[in-house]
């Protein structure tokens, strides 16, 4: 595994790879897990080479947020790396994304004014910025997101679109620990209390998943079900629970056909995200 | 000359002459003069291959500016694109460049609020916009811009730098009719009466020059030679005369070494824009 720092490094042997097949992106904040490890194993199958950087972006948390208590385990993210056969592991540092006058971003309209973009104002901002700049630099034939960050998918691929980024994105579903909880760098801020609560985000979508396949359609009653669950847990501060429309993102009145269910909320400090997409079943169980 | 209008064949295009040679790119709004031919005589020498845009850009002008009245002059501009030997003439169409569901924006930050960008909020914004979108599927070598648009050259290579765009910028010098008028598509839109006065900025920009040639350094000085050019013609009225660093914009008090002077106004209905790069003597006339 080559292992680099600078951007122009970086080019000159991202310029040999690409001469020689095709190359596969892996963006993250580090502090890996399963999750990304499965991204990476999908991109090593669909590519030749495989590019993961790891840089924790200033530009995507708010003034009150957890850049600073973000989790960094750079050597241990080396050997997960390694192990998961990552070709080139690019570890740029804020000085060399950001020079001093460094002044311009890109910004994605309606879809980031919604959900985590509502809570999180320039949340998003800050991803497309941050993304666009990677995706300049590696340039790759293919890259992967994770599926838990639903909304951030749904930004990046209108953005992709709109300034004709010639990658492809590929979202790859969540993984979760064995009790549910979708996997994300932040659950090592869980206390041990509420580690064995945040599992309920889980359960509330299969419940509301449950109720879908068993002919349910109306958004209320869809949403009732899985807020009975939430409610029963007396520690979780709800942000939101939205059915929506898989592309726009904007609520939905009644499932037709496909619907993503997304929730959010604190559980004490750290802020968790999950979400499931919905089908309405093909042979209908009741009306 | 080839001639094309849809993203995708325009990309396979490219990807022949890339494997060839260099890219040189002169993106233009159209109604071509002098100006946009000297940029695509340079481009073309230094080039391997050419390819010019012809694109009024929706996204720069105000609500109450005149992207309508813009002149359009489709037919001459191929036949003078063809003379100045351009190898390929792209005609996007705003349904190609802007789906239904457009809603991305790149955004230069303080330097945009400056100057032109105080007086048209928005337009620089709609300017990175377009350059960023039209960059990302032509990927030139090389592009090229005329001085003329001073502050929009600073603007854009400010976006190459912080997003990481591969692509050179090259700033080429304004071209003047015989008056000294600075070339521009607007001019046409002059009456005659006001076609008259409109050299007037040029000689404001040259007292000024002769001020500094002549060993002034004093900021207020400077802008009093020029401002008692323009005061002496009535039909003018003056949005800005500043003088300013050459990178930042930021206004001085003092010329050190190089400053440029910007300047701005409408003359009845249309605005024109000028602007000069001045230079202390390197034997100073006096102290």
């Amino acid at each position: 595994m080559i292992v680099v720092s600078s951007i122009k490094t970086l080019r000159h042997k991202l310029a040999t790879a690409r001469a020689i097949g095709t190359v596969g992106f892996v963006p993250t904040m580090g502090a890996l897990h399963d999750g990304h490890l499965s991204l990476m194993k999908r991109a090593k199958k669909e590519c030749d080479f495989l590019i993961v950087s790891l840089f924790v972006n200033p530009l995507q948390f708010g003034p009150k947020e957890d850049f600073k208590a973000y989790p960094r385990t750079a050597s241990q993210d080396r050997k997960k790396a390694r192990s998961a056969e990552v070709d080139l592991l690019w570890l740029p540092t804020e000085k060399m994304l950001f020079s001093p006058d460094f002044q311009t971003s890109i910004e994605v309209g309606s879809i980031t004014h919604l959900w985590e973009g509502a809570s999180r104002p320039n949340h998003f901002k800050g991803v497309t910025t941050i993304v666009g700049k990677l995706l300049q630099i590696v340039r790759p034939d293919f890259f992967y997101l994770g599926q838990k960050d639903y909304q951030q998918c749904c930004v990046i691929r209108q953005m992709l679109r709109d300034l004709h980024f010639e990658t492809r994105l590929h979202i790859c579903p969540t993984l979760r620990e064995q009790d549910g909880l979708a996997m994300s760098s932040r659950n090592t801020r869980l206390s041990a209390q509420k580690r064995e609560i945040a599992p309920v985000f889980y359960h509330a979508l299969q419940t509301a998943k449950k109720s879908v396949q068993s002919g349910e359609k109306k958004t209320k009653n869809i949403l009732q079900a899985a807020k009975s669950i939430l409610d029963a847990t007396k520690d979780i501060q709800l942000d939101y629970l939205a059915l929506c429309d898989t592309i726009t993102l904007l609520p939905i009145d009644r499932i037709k056909n496909r619907a993503v269910l997304l929730v959010s909320g604190n559980l004490g400090e750290v802020r968790l995200i999950d979400n499931i997409l919905l089908k309405v079943p093909s042979a209908p169980n009741k009306s």
